[in-house]
């Protein structure tokens, strides 16, 4: 997977090529960055997406524009970054971050058989809300047909991961100033009902995490 | 700010074109994306910026091979996208995010002048982490020459925006399932200091946050 275009000009020994380490990080993120040519302008747009097996998914209403233009195949990237921590050095120029991103570049691959996806949808659904496919009403064959599902190989794909603390040139060491990391935290907050149906079933299990 | 490039083709109502939305979403996130065309490549990198005035900035070495391309003036597109809480509806279909994101299209300018460019380190590390500025080494003029400054007008630019509760087809709205929103919260950790130089300064005011 290590080609010219995923090889980062800087910091390279932060670059990683391993497969399971850059589904791990697409998999502990939620959205991710699609990008592209439209004309002459560079595209972009965030969306929410799922990896299943060494392929990103990705859905969108057949009327989306974005869905539409990359469906030709087109050269597309898309990446995901996840920030872990703020790095506090005792200069400014070593100041830095802990985090894990994945670029890759790809194309499009139309999924148009319905029951592969619905399939789709399911194992989207379930990586998202375990235990929610077979609690909710599922899609009709009009609203399966509603939307286009894109899936994308990860052949070309390097992830980029700094962890651990600031690393001072030697001239700042002495400095008495507080040095260390500031960790972001995201967790998923308190559930709240929406009861306009005049309905109040109880929080199913596999939403008490 | 609207135009054909920042008018979505789907869900026209939660885009918002206000410069103070736009702002207030540039101003939650730490990263974002940037893309732009590298031969026929559609290039993306996630990083980490800040919002000056109507201005973006983002900082890098003069020997990233990113900042060197897009310093041409060449067209690129900038993103930040937010999670707010996954929406869960009654039916599979209607399930939704609510996120906040900005698109944005432009091209770089250059800060030259060393001044100028300190004050963009400042501004930028006391948007981050204020009050911390004053407390550390300052960058060197070595360290100042060595880091490019790059600025992009928020002039095309687009917000679009989810909030609020599931929004289920009526056909739907007897089903005795447990609907909602389920928030994504973000929050700093508890700092972890490096001590590897011997000191152990006390936690500054600033971070006690």
């Amino acid at each position: 997977m290590k080609t010219e275009k995923t090889t980062p000009s800087r910091y390279r020994d932060r670059a990683d090529y391993d497969p399971e380490t850059i589904y791990s990080i697409f998999d502990a993120a939620t959205l991710c960055t699609l990008a592209y040519m439209d004309q002459d302008v560079p595209m972009q747009i965030p969306t929410i997406f799922c990896r299943i097996g060494n392929q990103i998914m990705i859905h969108g209403s057949v009327g989306s524009h974005m869905i539409r233009t990359i469906s030709d195949g087109r050269p597309v990237s898309i990446s995901v970054a996840l920030m872990d921590a703020l790095v506090l050095a005792r200069s400014v120029f070593n100041h830095s971050m802990n985090y894990r991103s994945v670029v890759m570049f790809s194309k499009a691959g139309i999924i148009t058989d319905p029951e592969e996806k619905l399939d789709m949808f399911r194992l989207f659904t379930e990586k998202l809300i375990p235990g929610r496919w077979a609690d909710v009403s599922q899609p009709t064959a009009l609203e399966v047909a509603k939307t286009t599902v894109l899936v994308f190989d990860i052949s070309e794909a390097s992830a980029k991961i700094r962890t651990g603390p600031p690393i001072d040139d030697d001239i700042y060491m002495d400095q008495p100033v507080w040095a260390g990391i500031i960790p972001l935290e995201s967790r998923w907050g308190t559930p709240e009902q929406d009861i306009t149906n005049g309905q109040v079933p109880d929080l199913p299990e596999y939403l008490k995490r």
